[in-house]
């Protein structure tokens, strides 16, 4: 029987439905432990330096009209941020610690809202004349969007409506202002439009729509002074390179595709589709990691993507899964889920330590042994969206669509999806990441036709899909979804075997940096060498002989659980090099000895003592 | 006979003297006609430019002491730097249009300066009450420093004393308010040290000594901010990495060593020293530059060399040529002249277009084809140190000790050298930097016993050197200076070899950008590929093969005259790569077609249509 979809999200032209994490229950080693540290650890921590550093009181102040105002770049949203998070965290888990911080906030951040709807700390006592003067630094919009974001989330975690009402609030007082025929404005930070649109699906007030779409088309007319950093050097429409300050770049892009999402604008997709060709195809790390340029925390040129002086902040990877989501919810391709998946395993998850209480905000594909995550930046943008990110995760495992269910991530868990007015849990046994062995159980509350779509990750080789037991013979396309279409019925078991070599991986050789070096890849974890596992060299003089045998092996006890990656490679004398700058080619014996070489996932590195580390390793290949 | 030595310069710990640029005569292809373009296009051309900016005329308002003062970083520097390369010109070769300006601009400065002495034309008329109380970031001494600089290269290129006088007006101003038991204070950009010690050798006053070892060693102690970047972290005394921005840095150990020349004190060529070899050692580029981050203008890590990515302002090359020069002076070691030489030919000169009116700022060893010199920048700093270094060239041939002459640069030339109160005569024939053979003819006033001190170039291998024909028996080390001990006659010939292979040079492999790359050497000129000269692929994707013999090929209407490198080299098949940024090894075909190949001199790359530049070429090595 085909039954009528409801849509709880209303977006028109998107080919995907998201499931929110409340109906999904991880079960796994890898992600339910990092949730439990997120709610336990992590989120409690950051309300502590929050509070500490004055944040939150800032809120406070602001409603007592009275006292001063701390200034940071963008403090409130740092709180915005932790309060959706913490949201996303409740929908997922109850926490009665936390329910009531965030009940707590909530009244705190309400309590601050001026009369007429006006909320941003800074302006709120002192130079009130000064709101909305300077749009291109004063993140007054980019905050207004994180709160916008943040009651969103916490109306649908706790069903409350107090956030809710102040963003709609402010969202109004916003309206008054900006707009065609009123005030013209572009957000020196993009992030609002995104959250427009959010609240436009949570209000169906068609006005938040519109006012995303007009901030997103005032750039490039130099309203904010015409620069590439902000994106404001063409309009929306005509840019066909990715460029700019990486995460405004991609936040854009994220509202873009929000739009998109509601009014089949072609001519946005267009634009969203070469930008991204230009992201993935010459500007983002192995890591998924992006804007690789310190200077202005940049895209660079086509292939800029140096190792040692990657910038890649830990915010740009999120802003890329960010923008994946939202470009496969819109067309639901699996080449989005590949960029999705390689940056949260890897670029994104470098940015939170195991403790899950220091952060990298910069994070380099190699390393002396200088570079360590901290518990905390002045600017703080980084480990207040790591936390979002982490809280998103069940999120991303499904979504729904006219045709039924599609698998995104595996994870080990049990979900219950909304499908056509009626549940359906889907059951997933997997060791994923280090296994791609994946077996899923549909359990439909009664037997219903749908197709199940399965992900067959772009990275994979010879995938095998069984069906209760029967092989699935038709051809499996890696970088595909896998149709499964059937009348399901309770306890229907879909097995599928991805193999997970381990692969080297060469780069484009117009990254100049990574010529003649491989990096370690296996499913969707890449690897890098770290000193503390690797005695008998320096990782940094590794020489990998691509003909010799790597193997996986799984270490339970080492770095909260993973599989390294252990072999044998040649290393450099690097003696003769010493006192040596550069050489003459006759002059230099590359006299090489062998040494045994232990890889771990990228995201897991300096967490014990610091040392070199190296991600892209020099091999002997051409 | 053995006759007293005449010092014109009085530096008891300098094992050198100058042999100044009014006493060689430059006969050469290679540096006379930069000479002549330097006095007939690139100097009035710049005057040209610092009169239409507004900075010649701010010291003609600050003279009026009414109107407004226009106000870019540092904007009296520029002329004072121009100043100073026109009177080095002057002192070189007399020009009727240089001198007019010169002595116009003399008297426009003079003109500008207070009553007291105060000289710095943007707080000459408002703002007066801010004077001396921002040295970190106003470049008042700095502007002060160039000022010193100029006037002694003017008084000794013209025996005028208008603006010495004016220049020691305002260092017995800052004399009267800095120093010990007066203000304290750090110059947040070093220079006038080295211009306060030329000062005293100039005049004999100590108290300029005084106060440019009292600048050095205020540093240190947190007076502007303690960061790294203003070398402000630690006493320099204490340095032992060289670190923070390259242009400061270098300014602040050419001051240092110019106070070791006149003090001896140890302690600080013990630092000097240490500072040395860390940055040839790590921190160089092959082409002499220095300061490889965009980020503070700064040295970066140990090995951290980016070519894509590489700052390496001309000024720090320059400034690089300046330390060397001093460093030599000190101690009468070939390795200086060796990192002078490179620096010079490669980075420094590649800082000006071959029309002499377009200047790199910043120098990368790799580009796409976007990086182009441009006519002026807003801050000018080099444009004016280039023309200061290209002035400075015919002073940098020569030095004199107790012992005799020595050889620094070699260039067709003649040269009059006060040695012992009599006059030598030294005439060099040689094609260098194209070809290393040097025919030298000694002609003293009167037969007189000295050495004449040959260099011998560390890049150098089988050197043969003939005095009147007869060959030298000695071992000739690399190096080094060889000393020819003899009564020299009128005519005396010394015959140097110094063979010119190609050579195929490789960096230490912790240069992780460099691996499996080699850079094009001969002699001490480093090569490039530009696109214009290789139509059959994109240098980007060659990929040299060192068993493939290159060939070096004078050609004359080339470039202004040039030695080209050509051969056959390997293509990668880069069509496979083109919408691929990552691939697993197993899929890569490493397919090659052959393709011819010509390099040019780094130096004078950007001079034809734009397009891919690359120093560092894949080469199939280990």
């Amino acid at each position: 029987m085909k039954c009528v979809i409801v849509d709880t999200l209303k977006s028109p032209y998107a080919k995907l439905k998201p499931v929110p994490v409340s109906s999904v229950k991880l079960t796994d080693k890898f992600w339910a432990p990092r949730l439990k540290m997120l709610r336990e650890v992590t989120l409690p921590s950051q309300y502590e330096i929050l509070e500490k550093t004055g944040r939150i009181e800032n809120f406070r102040v602001a409603a007592r009209k009275t006292g001063k105002i701390s200034w940071r770049i963008a403090d409130d949203s740092d709180v915005y941020k932790w309060l959706e998070a913490a949201s996303l965290s409740l929908a997922y888990q109850h926490s009665d610690e936390l329910a009531e911080l965030v009940d707590s906030l909530v009244k705190d951040i309400s309590l601050a809202q001026d009369e007429n709807g006006y909320l941003f700390t800074y302006y709120s006592i002192k130079r009130k004349e000064e709101r909305w003067t300077n749009l291109r630094d004063m993140h007054e919009l980019y905050c207004a969007g994180h709160l916008f974001q943040a009651a969103v989330a916490h109306f649908r975690a706790t069903g409350k409506r107090e956030l809710l009402n102040t963003a709609i609030k402010l969202a109004d007082h916003i309206l008054n202002i900006f707009g065609p025929n009123k005030r013209l404005g572009v957000p020196g930070h993009p992030e609002i439009e995104m959250a427009l649109v959010e609240l436009y699906r949570t209000t169906g007030k068609v006005d938040y729509l519109k006012l995303a779409e007009f901030f997103i088309d005032q750039r490039g007319k130099g309203l904010v002074g015409g620069s590439i950093y902000l994106i404001d050097h063409k309009p929306f429409r005509e840019l066909d390179e990715i460029v700019g300050h990486a995460v405004r770049s991609l936040y854009l892009n994220c509202g873009a595709t929000d739009v998109y999402m509601e009014t089949g604008d072609e001519s946005i997709l267009r634009v969203l589709k070469k930008l991204w060709d230009n992201m993935t195809k010459r500007k983002m790390y192995i890591t998924g990691g992006v804007g690789s340029r310190y200077q202005g925390e940049a895209f660079g040129e086509d292939y800029e993507l140096p190792n040692l002086r990657a910038y890649a902040e830990t915010c740009a990877a999120i802003a890329n899964v960010m923008w994946n989501w939202r470009m496969l919810l819109a067309l639901g391709e699996a080449k989005f889920t590949d960029v999705m998946e390689l940056a949260i395993y890897n670029g994104a998850l470098s940015g939170i330590s195991l403790d899950g209480k220091h952060y990298f905000y910069v994070n380099p594909l190699a390393d002396r042994g200088k570079h360590r995550r901290q518990p905390w930046y002045s600017c703080a943008c980084c480990p207040t969206n790591i936390v979002r990110l982490l809280a998103s995760i069940p999120g991303y495992l499904y979504s729904t669509s006219d045709d039924g269910i599609w698998t995104h991530l595996y994870v080990a868990s049990e979900a219950f999806i909304d499908l056509r007015g009626q549940k359906v849990k889907i059951v997933q046994h997997t060791n994923y990441p280090w296994s791609g062995d994946v077996e899923t159980v549909v359990e439909p509350e009664k037997t219903c036709e749908f197709s199940l779509f399965l992900r067959i990750p772009g990275w994979s080789g010879d995938v095998e899909v069984r069906v209760n037991g029967k092989p699935i013979n038709r051809r499996i396309t890696p970088g595909t979804y896998l149709e499964i279409e059937r009348t399901w019925r309770r306890g229907d078991r879909v097995e599928i075997d991805i193999p997970m070599p381990i692969k080297l991986i060469v780069s484009n050789p117009r990254v100049l940096c990574n010529a003649c070096r491989v990096a370690i890849k296996r499913g969707p974890i890449v690897y890098c060498l770290e000193q503390v596992d690797n005695p008998e060299c320096d990782v940094w003089d590794v020489v990998l002989i691509p003909e010799k045998r790597l193997i996986a092996k799984y270490k339970p006890d080492v770095l909260g659980g993973i599989v390294a990656i252990e072999g044998t490679a040649a290393v450099i004398d690097y003696n003769v090099w010493k006192d040596k700058l550069y050489l003459p080619l006759e002059e230099v014996s590359m006299k090489m000895r062998e040494a045994k070489l232990t890889a771990i996932p990228y995201y897991a590195w300096a967490n014990r003592e610091p040392g070199p580390m190296i991600t892209w390793i020099k091999s002997l290949l051409h």
